[in-house]
């Protein structure tokens, strides 16, 4: 079997910490309010497909240095190289990178372990993106979130954000939005259901880690198949959903960690948890 | 044509009343907080399932006794023979337990009669699921909704819950409450669109029956038309939706009821509906 | 190609003027709060389909005459000639009704304008739906929106309501006012996600004017896009949404608004959208 040793990482383009079953992701250009380019762009792809074969990684944090969150696509960086592709007609070379950013997106979806986000500060274009792409959010009262892409003329249908953010605020709060790129502030976040809860800016990346080991602490396996019936039951039925976590529910029930918790209860005790 | 004589049901594990054309649901085991059982999952399905057969009966209320409306499944009498099942390596026993408890769900949905559920004090694991697979929830201020899986080291993905929770109350406010097993509060719950309206303990019940008889007197060949396309909607397409709804109002347009309400508004009089 | 001339568009059934790239829909029998007649559904139908081939209109709005939006069907000239059509064993007729009725929310939504709703008042029945088919809505504090076709004897089921209502406000509240045709005050519709902002009525035609322009400067090409995408990824899978959003957006990354955008960054200008 494939092994990812997390521990052993050392990304060239963010930070990678691994505290326990924890891993935490650190965007880490403060001075640019920790932009995203297309190097740091395919190593968090790669990292996020390569969690598929950590299992001693049991959730992810990812959160941003210096008070942001993320500033999104550099546009030095990268908005200047995608112009100069469009000047040269290269649409394969555009269809390459929207399919890169995508891919990130779709490898936090697939990979097995919840994802938290510490957001606080500027959470903008790509940063939006990343936030919506994770399981929970944590933020601040100064989180200030914008799915700016149409203020570079750009669509709001961009890494998935037409399909997953009306399923988080509604279609219609998603549509304002997308079509002005507006910023959502902390307290609409919370309101709309975007941010699960507000901290102290101080406080949101030690509360998102500690959720994090909460989780790291759980039934893990469970966690991982919840996350994966929230993916795949997107686009089920009522019926076919029912049935399909008639399935994911009866594999875990052969898990240990059922036995343990069910034993822990007789016995009065808390369930200690192992993920098997 | 198959009839089900609702006035005659003598169920074994909970109570069952008629008033009217409406059925009220009691789970009845109020020293431990009303929990389900194998035999209790069965008879709820079949019931509902009956209901199909029992036109006479044009809404259900599900409430619990005692001031609590359901603790789960019970630890005893469930959780300690599925773990018996897992230990004697026995997963086609334990699928048939997962897809009956998803049969009561999918029994809930595709009964024609609109199901309102009072809620108060507990309302845990599936009892959560049965508030959830209703169609319109009263709570109380004491109510604690908890999808509490997790804590018995299972996954949220049980009997729907990761389809049908983010329709609801949103993606992220479901993500949190079935990876955390948390309890989401009664205010929570209202704020969330969990719950339609808080009450009191006292009259949550009333209010609950209220209600139903308030549809009972409606056009309940349109109600229960209303219900079949909110469920067979769930993964349609925008277009497709639209069409099935001109084929469904279109029947609903051939009713008495329609006629009736035309007359009697011609006549500046309220209309009396009869369901047909 | 096909070119429709928005501004000789002159209707027979309500209001149209153009200024700039806007065009306004306003309903305008103010003495019967703005009802539908058969007359008025296809030729509001018509105008949006034609809008597919007015490049010069960037962003519609719809409102009423008077200090109400719209009243629904009118239940003389709509009502009443549906229940002949029902005593005569009309079906084909009623459903080329529902269908015409079906197809108006069909051609909002895949016009290439978003639509902003400007509502005020009375916002029942049909006026309900169009409300809801728009993108954008403002509303007053006395706007009042009642989905009331249960009230007549027919089914929530109109127009594509039990697809869309739900994912606007959620599955539970979406129940709640299409099984009992209740009204939605102003102050939940904003709380609910359904208005996206409430404004005074001296100010609401004016405001949603403000905002149609505002979405008219912008990157009007994106905005089709956007709209595009929302509506086709509706009943997609995430990974699915995701390779839709990656080439809808190579596509945008090919206009000119994006290079403008870039040049405009980094002259420190504002960018000028032209929309192509």
């Amino acid at each position: 079997m494939k092994r990812f040793d997390a521990g052993q990482f050392r990304p060239a383009h963010f930070l990678w910490s691994v505290e326990g079953k924890v891993g935490t992701i650190t965007l880490n250009r403060p001075e640019r309010k920790n932009p995203l380019t297309f190097e740091s762009y395919g190593e968090l792809r790669d990292l996020f497909r390569d969690l598929v074969y950590a299992p001693e990684i049991k959730t992810v944090v990812v959160t941003g240095a210096g008070g942001n969150f993320c500033s999104g696509g550099d546009v030095h960086e990268i908005i200047g190289p995608l112009v100069r592709m469009q000047e040269a007609g290269d649409m394969s070379g555009l269809l390459a990178f929207t399919r890169m950013t995508g891919d990130l997106v779709k490898a936090m979806r697939h990979c097995p372990q919840p994802i938290v986000a510490a957001l606080d500060g500027v959470c903008a274009g790509a940063g939006a993106i990343l936030a919506m792409a994770s399981d929970l959010r944590l933020a601040t009262p100064r989180t200030r979130t914008a799915f700016l892409f149409v203020r570079v003329g750009l669509a709001g249908a961009d890494m998935g954000a037409c399909a997953i953010l009306p399923r988080i605020i509604g279609q219609g709060r998603a549509s304002e939005l997308l079509y002005t790129g507006r910023v959502m502030t902390a307290e609409e976040g919370e309101r709309w259901g975007f941010h699960n809860r507000l901290v102290e800016p101080d406080q949101v990346l030690a509360e998102a880690q500690a959720l994090a080991r909460q989780l790291a602490d759980g039934p893990t396996f469970a966690h991982a198949m919840t996350k994966t019936c929230l993916h795949q039951e997107w686009d089920m039925g009522i019926d076919a959903a029912i049935e399909a976590e008639a399935q994911a529910q009866a594999i875990c029930m052969q898990t240990k960690d059922y036995g343990r918790a069910y034993r822990a209860f007789v016995a009065k005790e808390q369930p200690v948890f192992a993920g098997d």
